[in-house]
């Protein structure tokens, strides 16, 4: 595929892109799961990480429970204290590097909240990078209300613009406003999930994405 | 397809089939490598996953290293301190109970260590199962050896078994000696990879078995 196509607008997601947090993630909310007495098997809390957690709880239980937001900031409180496990993906900073050096308009999109945020882009090593703060803009992915604030900040239109993401929830939430989605597995999805969503390529991670954005 | 030609025999993989431990395994190597100064991303130690430990370390790092049993110790003792967390897959004990109810003959398969496999069966809340030792029988998964012993222990011809299992590293073995394998999605591994390793079929996990081998 012709990756200059996906220029002017770069997406970056965080989690499970440019920092390998996808599997902490899935523990956390486990444990958090857990510790309130509910069964949900660890394989369908893979399938639902890169969802905002408002919409993740009730999708995985099924309804809506009272304590969704105690069971959130029990997940947040634990996968931080794995903050100091957190790597960045093959090739993130230098997929960073790359696109400020060439002057490639990018920001960062995710749906994280604030502290997980930062502890991410700590792990990255680029805590001056800005993103919009997710619980401004609306409803979490995969509604497109976040990847569509990100478009208005870098001044694209979302036909103009490349998602770089890990899930299928970037992806499906890409397709809903027509921007495309570049996949990378070092979140652990399949291929086949992937580009069931939306996904218009598949690669390993960002490593393998270097200079072609 | 027609899940009664998979009897008479049957082989149950622990590990991410019958127990919920593929998420705890991934992480527990990722700390064991960690802390040796080794950098492997989790979204390839969960590939690895289910293979013996003694293939997976060459296999992940790429080379052979010297310190490759200390790993697989420090593994081991890290995924041990989180067995209070494991859990059995959806209907793994009803599954159990009803192969022995119909009396189909079946055995547990797997590479596990002695302490691990005590763990699992623990956690599936059936110390009683026995299984071939994975340390007696040659080479770990993906080499068939484990599951040719377990046929043997089962008195049934290799065209006669079906495994069931969660990793591709399962359904590998079994295609190299013409057992039929059932794959089951609650290990986490896509249908592509499932299939393309050679599964004859995916279910979600053993609920969705139930009552049909």
């Amino acid at each position: 595929m012709d990756y200059d196509a996906y220029r002017p607008g770069v997406l970056l997601d965080l989690d499970g892109t440019l920092v390998d947090s996808v599997y902490q993630h899935v523990v956390a909310w486990s444990e958090a799961f857990q510790a309130r007495g509910y069964e949900v098997a660890l394989w369908r809390i893979h399938a639902a990480i890169g969802m905002g957690g408002k919409v993740l709880v009730p999708w995985l239980l099924g309804r809506h429970v009272d304590d969704a937001e105690e069971l959130s900031d029990d997940h947040r409180r634990r996968f931080l204290d794995r903050a100091e496990e957190l790597r960045p993906t093959r090739g993130a900073a230098a997929l960073v590097d790359d696109l400020e050096r060439r002057k490639v308009s990018f920001r960062i999109a995710t749906s994280a909240e604030s502290d997980v945020r930062e502890a991410l882009l700590d792990a990255l090593g680029r805590s001056d990078l800005a993103s919009a703060d997710a619980d401004d803009v609306g409803a979490a992915k995969p509604a497109p209300d976040l990847l569509l604030a990100t478009c208005a900040e870098l001044d694209v239109e979302p036909e103009d613009a490349t998602l770089v993401g890990d899930s299928p929830w970037d992806a499906e939430a890409a397709r809903r406003v027509g921007i495309r989605t570049l996949a990378v597995r070092c979140g652990g999805f399949g291929d086949d999930r992937l580009l069931s969503a939306g996904a218009d390529a598949v690669v390993d991670d960002p490593q393998e994405l270097l200079g072609r954005l």
